[in-house]
């Protein structure tokens, strides 16, 4: 049993309703996140508890029962397609094309191609400022610099912007500034960011880990969802495989088995997947025929020279190429 | 260094040339199918040859110097697409869709869904004579009893037909009667089956196997390639991961990479990738797009009774109301 | 309900049985290897039948019931370990080491190496004649060739042999002469090859497909044990991973999960496992100490000028001393 | 090429480093733990610069150039083998056996199983305060709690103990407490943990993650070497891969190649890695025999009631049985 308190309850509240259930025998885990949700298991319990006399308690805004390991994400706890806002864009209603370099390296390479892909049509723009790196010896990302960019970006261009953080300080920091932030695959697992995450009223862009079931990502969505913050966009981004003629595999099968199992939007991104600029034309397209809500791709005004995943990035005139074509296609295979 | 025969090329020439490379003090592999490939290695070897001596030599084709460990069916040994004929059908040039059940299970099952898959317009029918199944308590298909019901469907639809071999003597009996036989993914390195295929004049469909590198599958076409027949189809099928929201996970990247690598046709089969019939339209519209050569689905006229792969096949309205809309998709990402 | 004939039951019998049990409104599948095993499915059935009235049937040997997917293979099917007797050695009865090369290259070669590991102590040698190869451009063995010989390296030590077939011809002939005969990796789904083997007399020494799960390895002997041949020993080898350091990834928890699951013997083979002869002690010790009723190792007396697989060879000398320490560590586990 | 700076360089003498090398046209990376180290590409680079220059600069401690993609951790850099002080426990010298629960749920189950694993001769101690847990509506650990809970152990059984540290907040509570600090499986590419890590005086354990190469893991394992704290072990726990029968793969041939890649020591958890106490004990003792320098087991008075990962916990009458095979073990395979 699930009781999900209401966002504004106190923690006056919140505690009667704990001490309500623990009362009566049975145990229970609280979501620590922004709002309040309790996990309550009769396993091996004493008690019992009636649900009416739950939802009396001042503050208790939902019961809910659920099978599956994830809770607040599955299609079971909201039948309703939900539809993410990020400034005028609006992710779950049409599919929406997002594109960007790996890092921003300095002003002038940001904003040639802010202008560009803007230009294409891009619906939202992605860009890293802090970059989570393999090796400590490789190019780490602007960092505390790139913030006042990102301002100048979102005058210059009227885009609004998806960014990664990659700790709390760095979600801290970037909160203000940024459109949507994203937790990147490898930080999918990372629960305390997840937990911060959930007290913020900025969307949440929340990439699959390159060795997660779906099962786990719901659970990680379910670590934001049940602080509070519903805003949650999901993304595959590629499995870790035996496969090498891609860096990760495309798992886009992905698409239909979350849009079934969850109410979140889901994307995907073709770049980080293959690794191959060569091969993401071709895999955009086949996500756009997939029934994704949207596609990331990485785009660079000059690939071969990219401080990060160059191998990976279309070249501006690629993606101006691409663009239409993926409108088309997303529209030609919902018809 | 390969020295490639022709078709034609005598037992006495194809000596000749052995005798010629052996006494030169290089080391030699004979391709032993329908036609001659010798593999000249120089590593470690004592003599070196000319190759315009080797060129004069009687039934010699053709030299080439190939660096991949797949050397006829790359591009570098042949820059052009390979169109393969099947009946009336070209796959490799227009998106062809292959549909059928997993298995022929008896006359009137057979007919009914042969007559509707023709009517949604397939280009080309599949069906399971000889089952390869994991368990020994399971179906193993119609096997003899088949062939005869496969010249009927032949007559009463027009449709040209692709079914399994599974070995040696299930080959040499369907060979007269398909039109393009199948060698399945367990059986990608089953290596004196591959062997008999290159010596068919039939065309081949060669599945990946479900653990095999794209490497792997084009040395498995190179087998059938080596011996002389030179009508491949590779096709995807997915690939074993730690996933679980589908049987295996569709690899969709391999369309972009092996039209990249090799010369031959590559269609993708979304019902075996999957296992699921509720995830196999939104893939086959992604298959569609992607630059695949073409599609294989699984259809049943009652799928909860099937004998085999129920699971995965799709109804026969639900493919046709697909097909005309993967027809749609893979026009609309060629433009 | 699997319905296991006697050994020696007769066409008629066999008829009888699934006549009995079709009249009966129930549907079954036949194993068809050597002897009979009817798997009855009560799934949809319209029919009824006493077992007691089944036991009674002519050729009837017994009745049994299992859960899992796999039948005759299960611990639930047979509670006592299986042994397994190749010429003097008991495999499922102590600690068994397998060696020898790869491939049998020439008659010195064979010699050489076949003298080695007797001296070393080595309880079964392995060596190839056919060899499964990945490109048809590579050593595929001295087939025919080496038959002779194996009968030579019997007589010349005493030793007992075992060789992997790869087909049914190959099958029959090493059958006379070979004293367990090997299905490799790549063949563990080649059901025909299985069947084949189900009707031989011989001890069948059954690799791990290299994506293959433990249920489906299982489910691959049950094709042999169900036609009449109990003599197989399993064999893990390595699974393909995402991993890069070794060709494959030795998965050594299968040795108590199958010594869990199934009655048979099994062995572990780190040659292929690893990929790379610097491991190859370190694992063979630890397959000693981790329950596993043998190991298989390759050895090569001169492994950089192998025709195949040099790099994962151990040389003569490596062996001589590795295999004193893996009986002690074997001795000292089970202790 | 590598700058090391001596431990104790001044932010000026790091600030003159930087300038001379980038004065000379050269691009740089900094490491930003606790120590530093520059990495300097001559990649694209317009300028050159003299090593012996660099040497003479202040603060500079040594220049190294290493070919792998991980630098301090290889072996390339150090060839001796790092030995890992934890009290009065010396990792890297001699098997090293480590046991506790997966969490302390309460001081008397605590207390109970300290004293129980200090009887059967357990080497060091581990048990989780904070709990990294799939779902937000799982038991998170006693967290706060915890810490007193430590302290009163240590002094009770005067163990060493080594616990998780999930983010920087932890990580600065647990580090005056515990004797090591252990980065998790799902952390392991959480830098800025590593870069927390890294400014420690605290031995890390740190835990490969389930889909992380081996590189990727001495990448990780470079962010803590990099920035000062040279005390690192590197723990196998079992890889993501399609197989079924245990939660994880036990990828015990990381332990030889870790061994020859790396100086750092290795030990191996068979507890996560099988998720299955059924098969713990055979595991076990195969690493005792893999030349692991350690295993760390998880023991449970009550694994059936315990509130994290009860089915793979030993009980302490299983382990009090194991613990001395496994040294009886450890020291027959070093023979």
């Amino acid at each position: 049993m699930l009781i999900l308190m209401k966002t504004g309850a106190t923690a006056q509240q919140v505690d009667a309703v704990a001490r309500f259930i623990l009362d009566a025998g049975l145990k229970l885990e609280k979501s620590n996140g922004g709002a309040v949700t309790f996990s309550v298991s009769q396993n091996g319990a004493r008690g019992k508890v009636a649900e009416d006399d739950v939802l009396k308690l001042p503050g208790v805004a939902r019961i809910a029962h659920i099978k599956t390991p994830y809770k607040l994400s599955s299609r079971e706890f909201q039948k309703a397609d939900t539809v993410v806002q990020v400034g005028e864009v609006k992710i779950g209603a049409g599919f929406c094309i997002i594109a960007g370099p790996c890092s921003f390296e300095d002003r002038e390479q940001a904003l040639k191609i802010a202008r560009a892909v803007k230009k294409s049509g891009v619906h939202l723009m992605r860009g890293g400022i802090y970059k989570p790196r393999t090796s400590p010896f490789s190019f780490q990302g602007l960092r505390e610099r790139g913030v006042a960019l990102l301002e100048e970006l979102k005058r210059e261009t009227g885009l609004s912007f998806v960014t990664e953080a990659v700790d709390e300080k760095s979600f801290d920091l970037l909160e203000p500034h940024a459109d949507m932030l994203q937790i990147g695959a490898r930080n999918m697992q990372n629960f305390e960011l997840l937990k911060r995450a959930s007290r913020s009223k900025k969307p949440i862009l929340l990439k699959r880990g390159m060795s997660a079931t779906l099962d786990e990502l719901l659970m990680a969505a379910d670590y934001v969802l049940s602080g509070g913050n519903m805003q949650v966009v999901l993304c595959e981004r590629g499995i870790k495989t035996f496969t090498t003629h891609s860096r990760n595999t495309l798992d886009i099968s992905a698409v239909p088995a979350l849009k079934h199992l969850s109410h979140l939007p889901v994307i995907v991104d073709p770049s980080h997947a293959t690794g191959d600029s060569r091969f993401v034309p071709a895999m955009a397209l086949a996500i756009a025929a997939s029934g994704s809500d949207g596609v990331m791709v990485e785009v660079h005004d000059d690939p071969a020279h990219a401080l990060s995943d160059g191998e990976q990035a279309l070249t501006l005139e690629a993606f101006a190429k691409l663009a239409p074509r993926l409108e088309a296609v997303a529209r030609t295979s919902r018809g």
